[in-house]
């Protein structure tokens, strides 16, 4: 193994801990927690739990999946750089961290996909009709594209600097695009299933605002304060990872003199 | 007048305008007139025309109001400063310019809120229940709340220096949650009137994703892809106006010496 691994930037050397970060990043989580957690009663108690037969209770899952996944498990990965007690560490490792936990919110998001339309299918209802569908596909299928291609970009070794180079702000953009677009489908999906299930028929209506409304609209601003607070740490520069020698080639520090 | 009012910074000098920009603008200047009018005859041709009466034609300003307010707008004015043929000229004209765009979005949100609470009114559906309402008036909020601290603190001359420089990024941050937020009430708002008005009993059901479905969602992606143009132009560190002598005192100027 090579020196270069060991390499710290002037910045890591005697670096003490923004405070703010951690008490943001801490915000971050708990917001992401709750979220997990009140999706999780709505679709559990509230629209009566989970099961994988074609009925409602399969469609129950993609509300959890899309909420876990494609807000709260990806804002969390995108942030993962921007912890100072990893900045010592190898970039390399924490690549590897940032593109596992994406892959896995990528494969939760395609889930809960699939849950809605095996739903749609056992249940004769079309499929992507509403604007809701329209945004949520744009939304996994940019998320696809942009995992791609950070790993052709970023992780194989033999992808050329210039195109790394010319990748990085693109793949920022990119990916503060697919968070903004996952809470803008988490919360107009939110809003659709309230209304065609809060019809005044098995339930009270959605108008008369009854206690499901309320937790459920609650969920759906609990969804914003977790984007609005991962959006201030992703665009404090401050908070950025320093750039270090081995950062140009991630993944061959091993093979480097 | 003082001399300090034909400073120019060092990239003013022979400074060649960037195309790229001016691609993007132009972009982004034809996207939002088309969200414009794909509003307004979405409103005036399918959901039957305009009156201020309180019936379904009073709601139909909302969409036009909030698209053409909330989202065109407030995006055009948040990049006015990009544009470089302006950088030569005094920043204290162009914020005046930005501070007055916004109060004119400002104004037509609320008169777009006006219209729905007014037609609630008359037709007796209560106010403020659905997840769609209560992102949007978070949105209205913010925005109002935004456009007084920046009065305050970039217009005001009494505003101390201290409390301008912590603003900024405060400021920036604040801008772009209230675009987030305006894209997510729009797509969501269009999702629920769609909803709504094609039930299945007036009109063919939104499931059968008729012309009109067809036409609102796609009037949804245009908005989704005029905010992503416009975070991208917003994103760009080398299209942000330079700072100059005069910004830091931008309305002082003819008291300086």
């Amino acid at each position: 193994m090579c020196h270069s691994l060991f390499y710290l930037h002037p910045r890591l050397v005697n670096m003490r801990p923004p405070e703010s970060f951690y008490w943001s990043f801490s915000l971050c989580l708990g917001l992401g927690l709750l979220c997990v957690l009140f999706v999780s009663c709505w679709s559990g108690v509230w629209q009566g739990g989970f099961a994988w037969d074609g009925s409602d209770l399969q469609f129950n899952w993609h509300p959890v999946f899309m909420v876990s996944g494609l807000v709260v498990l990806y804002g969390i990965s995108a942030v993962v750089y921007r912890v100072p007690s990893t900045w010592g560490q190898r970039k390399s490792t924490w690549k590897l961290v940032h593109g596992g936990l994406m892959l896995l919110a990528l494969l939760l998001s395609v889930l809960g996909l699939y849950a809605v339309f095996d739903f749609h299918r056992a249940a004769s209802i079309p499929h992507l009709y509403s604007l809701h569908s329209w945004v949520g596909l744009c939304t996994v299928g940019l998320f696809a594209f942009q995992w791609v291609l950070g790993l052709a970009g970023f992780l194989l070794p033999c992808s050329p600097l210039w195109f790394r180079s010319r990748l990085k702000p693109v793949h920022i953009w990119l990916g503060t695009m697919v968070l903004i677009l996952s809470l803008t489908s988490c919360i107009s999906g939110i809003n659709e299933k309230l209304i065609f299930s809060l019809d005044g028929s098995t339930k009270e209506s959605y108008n008369s605002l009854p206690l499901e409304a309320k937790f459920a609209n609650f969920l759906g601003i609990l969804i914003v304060v977790f984007g609005m607070v991962l959006l201030r740490i992703l665009s404090k520069e401050e908070w950025r990872r320093p750039e270090t020698d081995e950062s140009a080639y991630p993944l061959l520090d091993g093979h480097r003199s």
